[in-house]
């Protein structure tokens, strides 16, 4: 068990955002592997309340790009997941946006441990309306959650715009009892 | 890189809530350990809005126990994880849901890699200001998103109370563009 463990923590913790990417095709089938991992991440009452749009086509990619100031981020990843709540699926809303969090967090893990680069972009949903217009779903039952943008690591870019990345200490966000 | 993969895929899967505890120890390390999976977990401006109530004292757990119906699996746990958002922290509500629910699948994850169980507890949210009360935490700036029990997984119990878990299809949740 100990090193599953050792495995997983370093996965965690090595995983960083990724906004430099090379073009260069990623197959269906890791894709499918990514999405299988937010598959099964639990939700209240399993309710799974998650709708995704997978991107590769560059119009669209377009489309969407232009909705965010980092808009570059999305046109030069090679795939996007377009990420919504499916409303009428979840039944409480602390726990939906929870849910989501956490299938977010798996895809995000799912990308890390295939050697991929993805970056979860918040600020796209200053223009969520427009991002639903675009797929034609209806605000009332999909909700713009955030983009994740995935592609090949461009090693070299990444290394010049390496820092550390900064976390609280345990000892900063728990108490004993 | 494959093999890292299936590894974490299988993590993933394999992952299940557990709701019977045999009664033994997890040591200090290991606690912190599975912390430590939740502090890297990504969150908006890196804000890192949590803040964890780590219980293993009889006494405080009962209080706790009797916020809600599931309270025999808060007693069965060696330690419960009662895991609040710190509002000031925060600075948009829907993307510091989405951090939290990624700060508690990593913690999640990082039991199950452990080789032990956890059940995320929702329901005690309808109690949720008398367990503000339980650790003097103000309501304005403290606000209950789970408690996640963790023990050593009761095998024999488990096994009889085995289900399969269902979740949708990836082609249910997914649309190409």
């Amino acid at each position: 068990m100990e090193s599953k463990t050792s495995n997983l923590i370093d996965l965690i913790k090595s995983r960083r955002s990724i906004r430099n990417f090379i073009y260069q095709k990623i197959d269906k089938e890791t894709i499918r592997d990514i999405l299988e991992c937010g598959r099964w991440a639990p939700s209240g009452q399993n309710c799974q309340p998650w709708r995704v749009c997978v991107v590769i086509h560059p119009t669209v990619k377009r489309m969407i790009a232009e909705q965010t100031k980092y808009g570059g981020i999305i046109e030069s990843a090679y795939v996007n997941f377009v990420i919504f709540i499916d409303i009428e699926r979840g039944y409480d809303r602390v726990k939906d946006l929870l849910a989501m969090g956490a299938f977010i967090q798996n895809i995000l893990l799912g990308v890390h441990a295939k050697g991929l680069g993805a970056v979860w972009i918040g600020e796209i949903l200053n223009n969520k309306e427009k991002v639903n217009e675009i797929f034609k779903l209806p605000l009332d039952k999909f909700e713009l959650m955030c983009v994740i943008s995935v592609g090949v690591i461009d090693n070299a870019m990444e290394e010049k715009r390496k820092k550390e990345r900064e976390r609280r200490l345990i000892d900063d966000f728990i108490d004993l009892f």
